[in-house]
Order: structure tokens, then sequence, then C-alpha cells
């Protein structure tokens, strides 16, 4: 039984390194620079393609966060890859957020859990669908709870049709689906909030909903929150700030492309990918500060 | 661009075999025979069960489905044995539903879906959670459509803490939350309609709640229902007989440790564990096959 805490965890590098930054691990083998695949096969090219990113911008950022979608992309290999880059990511100082949106019930999302949240896994925390209600959900809570892991339950996503679910109106209790989930999340998240008031059972809340970002925050003090949708998907610093508390505390914010491809967007040689990756994520890290400055001044 | 349909091969596959009866590959490694790991590696046991219990059951089943979690149990080992199975799997003849709830959003689902459903993976449908809305969905069904695959989305689960957020009641529309999803699911499965009137785009709806079964079978009347919950979760071959129409086609119906693991709940010896998964399967085709008689007559 471990007895550190993952959001206590999280908060301090947050307050350590003054970043607010996760660094989405997004390796869609269509955008990877060419040179990593000459001579290489393709789980070799993602792997150094992480790595080097990693590299360039663990001092910047307090996470990264691998997206399960592009290493299961590479079919057989996908596993191998995965765990060798969260490897790498954990010796590099950082927290891993592994974003597999994981969702079953009972014994299987218990296997879930065990295969990504105990021991020796290099896994902080991962991202879990909430669709199968409690039963979904409390497996990987117990895990957490036991093996001072964490866990992001999908509150209210950040992509345009999130709402055909999650903003429809309940009859009785007069709260929206995405209101009902942080109700809940809130509830399962109770037992294990740390130091810092904040619970290991996150949520995700897409920046790309700025009201129902600061509804959420209010409506949820002591859950962390992981939020997407920043520069590749439009939501800015100002977006984003509401999230926080006035210590700059209670969230983290990921960007994925923005960071990684950020070569493209500034017109740099392939081989420069590290360090426009580096440079993308100490230009976020400095805008989200400055947006809370501004806040509390 | 494949011009079969998947709900068609299904539809085929059930009246070629009269069976209904999909093997679910659930491997535990707490309760794989022991037998099997000694002087192998987890992911060599894990495979050599499944293939046996695949050679077994074969002749008795429309299709297997393989676990994801259970897979990803083995770590960095777990894509290898996965693809390894479902090849093996397709060699035998079975169709192949890849049980892994996958979902995210826009170029993240697309990359799921291209992972599984495309060129020559061996998986003819993979389980999608629809949390995230048609954002989450459409990519799956654009490859389905392209690449004559298919999708069964979470409507209705089995799980007793499904309606925590299925059963809510909507303002406006009157309908469930479940009710809600059949018909997005039914819509998205319009264009997928094979000639056997059944849609490559399906639904899951647990066999344990026999009420919503019958009612979602009348409700989606196109759409393939993929029933978990028979056996090991309690239901039985009349709870699900109100899933198939008048020719016995428009489901199949999973049984994963009920079959699986006969040879425990038959105090068989663990050597012999496929004979046990063999007449487990014969047993539940023969099961349901007589419900259905007895509802025709």
């Amino acid at each position: 039984m471990k007895v550190d805490n993952f959001a206590d965890r999280l908060c301090a590098a947050v307050l350590d390194k003054d970043s607010r930054v996760c660094v989405g691990l997004d390796p869609d083998l269509e955008r990877l620079p060419k040179h990593l695949l000459e001579g290489n096969t393709e789980g070799e090219a993602v792997e150094r393609f992480c790595c080097e990113i990693i590299d360039a911008a663990a001092e910047h950022c307090v996470a990264v966060k691998p997206q399960a979608a592009y290493f299961e992309m590479l079919r057989e290999d996908a596993s191998s890859v995965l765990w060798s880059v969260m490897r790498y990511a954990k010796q590099a100082g950082l927290l891993v957020i592994l974003d597999a949106k994981r969702n079953d019930i009972g014994s299987t999302a218990d296997a879930y859990a065990q295969a990504y949240l105990r021991d020796d896994a290099p896994v902080d925390a991962i991202t879990v669908n909430p669709y199968l209600g409690s039963n979904g959900v409390i497996p990987f809570v117990k895990t957490a709870a036991a093996e001072a892991r964490g866990l992001f339950v999908l509150t209210k996503t950040s992509n345009p049709s999130s709402g055909e679910l999650q903003d429809l109106s309940l009859q009785d209790t007069d709260k929206l689906v995405y209101q009902q989930m942080a109700d809940l999340v809130a509830d399962w998240g109770h037992e294990l909030v740390g130091a810092h008031g904040y619970s290991s059972v996150g949520a995700v809340v897409g920046a790309t909903h700025p009201q129902e970002l600061a509804e959420l925050r209010e409506r949820m003090s002591q859950t962390l929150l992981l939020v997407p949708g920043y520069g590749a998907q439009g939501a800015t610093a100002e977006d984003v700030a509401a999230a926080f508390d006035d210590r700059g505390l209670g969230a983290i914010v990921n960007s994925s492309r923005g960071i990684i491809f950020a070569y493209q967007k500034r017109n740099l040689p392939p081989t420069e990918f590290a360090q426009a990756a580096q440079a993308a994520t100490v230009e976020m890290k400095s805008q989200i500060n400055s947006a809370l400055e501004q806040n509390a001044s």
C-alpha cells in the first residue's frame, strides 16, 4: 500500500515547475517527421518521436498524456511501444496520464485497473468513460486508492457533438446529463481528497466550453480537472483560466497537436520537431500563467 | 472497397450453423488452468487457452468476442497476443467481435477505426461507447462502411448500475437516455442495412434486462443486437428470445465465463477445459434454439 496521493503529486509538480501544461502524445503516423521513418519500423519511429518530445518538454510541463489510439494503430506492436514510451516519461520525472477512455463492468473494469494502475505500471492516472455507471468506475477508484494512482472521468468533453448526450436535460432533478455526471464524479472522489484539497478522482472537462468549465469548477470544488481542447481545438489561455483556484491549482491543460506538431505550424524543418515542441510548451505555460495573473490582479 | 456487409455475414453464419452463440474470450489469468502456465509465459498461456477454446467451439458458435481488458493485463505483450488470437479465430472461420468499448473524437476515433477495422485487421466488428456523441461514432461507421466491417454501440448495458445514467428520463422528448441512444444508433446505421434487413451498426443490449431488450428489439427493428449477460450474469434462453425476429435473426448472444470456465462449474479437471467449453457452447446453442422454437409455436 502506497501512502501518497496522485492529486497531491500533481499539485506539487504544478507548484514546483510553475507549469499547468500536459503534453498530449498523439503520434499520428501520417504527421510524423519523415526522417524518423527512414530505416526504422513504424514502432521505432513512434517511440523515438515521443521520447524526443519528452526530453524537450519535460522541464516545462508536468505530465504527458499518451493517446492510446495512435499507439494501437501499430497493431501487434502497440503495447510494447506504448509501455516503452510511458516508462521513458516516468524516468524523465513526468506524470503519465494514459488517455485510453477505458470502460467496462465489474471484474473487467478491474482488469483494466490492474493492467494500468498497479505495482510498477508506469501510469499515474487513466481516463475513464462513465456510460456504464458506477460499476464501470468504482473498480478504478478502488485501485487508485490502494496504489496512489488517479483517474479522470469524462464529464463534459471538448468535441462539437458532446452535447448530443451530455447536454440533455433530465427530468426530476432538472440537471443536465453532464451535471449529473459531475455530481457522481465528485461523490466517487470524496475519499481520495489529498492535502492540497483535490481528489485523485478527476474529471475531463473540455476547454472549448468555457462557461461549463467555470460552472463545473464551482460545482465540483474538490475535483481535479483535465482540460483538453487548448490550441488546435481552439481554446485560449483566457478560456481555461476559470479551471484554476486562486493558488493556480485544480487543473492541468492539455495540448497535443499544437505542441507535438508545432514544427508544421511554425514552418520549421521536420528535423526541428523537438525544439518546436519545446518552444510551444514554454509558450503555452507562459500564456496560462499570464492569464491566471491577470485574473488575480 | 469491399462489397459485402458485416451484418449479412453474421446473418449467413447464424443460418448456416443454426447457432446464435458468441463465445466471449475473457482469459482472466487467475482462472486459467494452471497447467497452461507451467513452462510458459503468461502471454503464451493466454494464447494457448484462447486457441484451444476456439478449436473446441468453432463448429457451434458464430463469433468470438475477445475482451481487450484481459489481454491488456499482459501489459507490453497485450497486443501481440490479442492479434494472434484474433488471427487464429478468423482462420477457424469465426467472426471476431473485439470488445474494446473504444471511444474518442474525430481523428482519434478514426485512428481506432483504422487500427481495428481496416485492410487485413482480423476484426469483423468492434464495440464502441457513445458518451461523446456522433463525433465519437461516425468515424467507426464510415470505416465500417468502406471496409465491410461492423460496430456495436453500447446502448443498454447488462450491469446493475447501468441505470444510473442510461435509465434517466429526458425532458422535452420524454425518452430515457438509453432510448435516445437507441434512436441515434438506428440513425447512424440506416445506410449500412444489408440484404437480410439488418445494419452493420449494431447495439449492445444486456440480456439481464429482458423487458428493455424486447422493447429495443421493436424500437430499432433494423439494428443487430449483441446481447451479453447470458449464463454467469444470470440471463436465460427465455430472456434472450425476444431479441430475435421470426427467422431467428437479429441478434447474437454472448457468454464468456459460463463457457470458457465451464470446467470449474462442471467440476472437471482443468485439463478438460476445452471439452467443457465445447459442451457448454452446444448446450447454450440448443437452449436458445429451443426457446425460439417454443416462441414460434
